[in-house]
């Protein structure tokens, strides 16, 4: 690690206080001199540090750039060395983590960007992902997993993510059946899991959890404008919840079989008790929404009083 | 596609006759002399071509190499413009498959390599891939398939491989659960399937389909010497071989639900009837191989009179 990321994880640190140039060189053992032209190599980089005389430097509250100094603040120490990646720009952070878990990326890895130009989302979708607004996020995961539990993976990682917003922003998200977060009825989370798996076996090699979150993103596409929002947090950066999103999804990884998990996600559900519309081979159909069952199947009841299981993905549902 | 290769295609498309020099120069439009340079560079390739005064050129019977061209003069016209590749050497052909198709190489792009440094098998076991004699092949595969089909994919495979075996060589080959091909009592083929596929909606995004088959391989490591062996064949050449396993299963694609193909599996299985032996969460069993279900899974019976079946890759068996 260079002095300017360890300057940078120092501030990081200590968001709260100030620290002197004088001691920030004695804790790193380097000069002022050097401590000083990497707080300039920093701002150059768009940090925004306060420097007041005979107080020091201190990131400014409002600035909010991810890196991987910033997120291991955060990070439970089992998951310390964990690689961590930040790009400033990227095509897809999901395509990036499976080249590099093709090419032997261990277990958790993470792949981050400030902005994607082709991020993507479920069914071949794009996923809107402008310059510092947002977590795009890709964890290279090796769980021990057999492919029949993939919906345990789909329903465990929303779960995670909507306590992990619940606890940092003290609001309430919900989960539209499969897997997007939701805010104050606007999406503001989608989450694309691609998994390498042999079929012989039916084990999974590794996967790829891709999470997009947006955090600060008031401009949307006119397409989105109606559905989307965003988090709007108060005081938490964006460092802080990447790292908190590591420190539940990791441990889920030991197992991703807690039946508990379904209770949870089908009470955060914004879809169950509601009337939707579907439409499934060409067809528009309107259905009660009734219940979700241990395969990850949305249970529906026609206007006729037929029963219905909706498979994921095969599907996109509205409310009525 | 350059003189060389033009001169390839039509040796291999003439393998019974001799062609003449000057026949060569005006079916191709170019001078004796470009002609003979080719020729030479052909036999630096390792083509043993047979050059008769007054006669001409022709291909030796027994000059077994791969290569696009004597591939496509097998290949039924519908699969006539799929890619081929021939890789004199690689680590392994699946792995530059996954890297292709993440690039987005097109549905059928055929990779094949003359020798793999580090061919792969099942359960992240080893496939020995010695230079020249064999076929070691990954297609990739872009079907319109959920993950809940892949059983069919397994088992489609095997019996076309089988079929294909049968047809050129009137051996009958035998399949043992879950997809390895054996003639004589001995392993000659083996079939690892990749997929790409995202958990959400269960749609396979790629397959990466890899075959490795020993035609000619004679020596085997003293590990493999007791259960591998090879096809042998006695005039049809790799090349032939390759096309007729393409023109197989690229139809297949189209339509991986044939439900009757579970019983020309049956029927090849060299399992079924026989008392095996099993090893499941470290302890071992004995049971009587019973049937085989529309889900893959191997019906057996125990001793006791227990039934259990097997879930494909989870456990390993041998004959008693």
């Amino acid at each position: 690690m260079g002095l300017k990321q360890e300057i940078l994880k120092l501030l990081e640190e200590n968001r709260e206080q100030y620290l002197s140039g004088q001691e920030i060189a004695n804790r790193l053992s380097f000069s002022r001199t050097a401590v000083w032209k990497s707080i300039k190599a920093l701002k150059e980089d768009g940090y925004e540090i306060d420097a007041i005389s005979n107080k020091g430097y201190r990131l400014d509250t409002t600035c909010d750039l991810l890196s991987a100094e910033g997120i291991r603040c955060y990070l439970s120490s089992d998951y310390h060395n964990v690689p961590i990646e930040v790009h400033q720009q990227i095509d897809s952070t999901n395509t990036e983590a499976k080249k590099q878990a093709m090419n032997g990326a261990p277990h958790g890895t993470v792949i981050l960007a400030e902005e994607q130009t082709a991020g993507r989302g479920r069914l071949g979708r794009t996923f809107y992902s402008p310059k510092g607004t947002g977590i795009y996020m890709s964890m290279i995961l090796r769980p021990n997993l057999h492919l029949s539990q993939s919906i345990h993976v789909t329903t465990s990682v929303a779960v995670a993510i909507c306590q992990v917003i619940e606890r940092l922003t003290n609001q309430k998200p919900q989960i539209k059946w499969v897997n997007d977060i939701y805010l104050n009825q606007q999406k503001i989370c989608g989450i694309l899991t691609e998994a390498v798996t042999d079929f012989e076996s039916g084990d999974v090699e590794y996967l790829i959890l891709g999470i997009g979150l947006n955090v600060h993103t008031k401009h949307f596409p006119v397409e989105l404008q109606a559905i989307a929002g965003s988090l709007n947090p108060e005081v938490v950066t964006r460092n802080q919840i990447c790292a908190h999103l590591l420190n539940e999804i990791l441990p889920l990884c030991e197992d991703f079989s807690h039946p508990f998990l379904l209770d949870e996600y089908k009470s955060r559900s914004n879809v169950l008790g509601k009337w939707i519309t579907f439409i499934q081979n060409q067809q528009r159909y309107e259905a009660l929404a009734e219940d979700i069952d241990g395969q990850g199947g949305l249970k529906v009841r026609l206007k006729s009083g037929e029963q219905m299981t909706l498979n994921s993905g095969e599907v996109s549902i509205r409310w009525r």
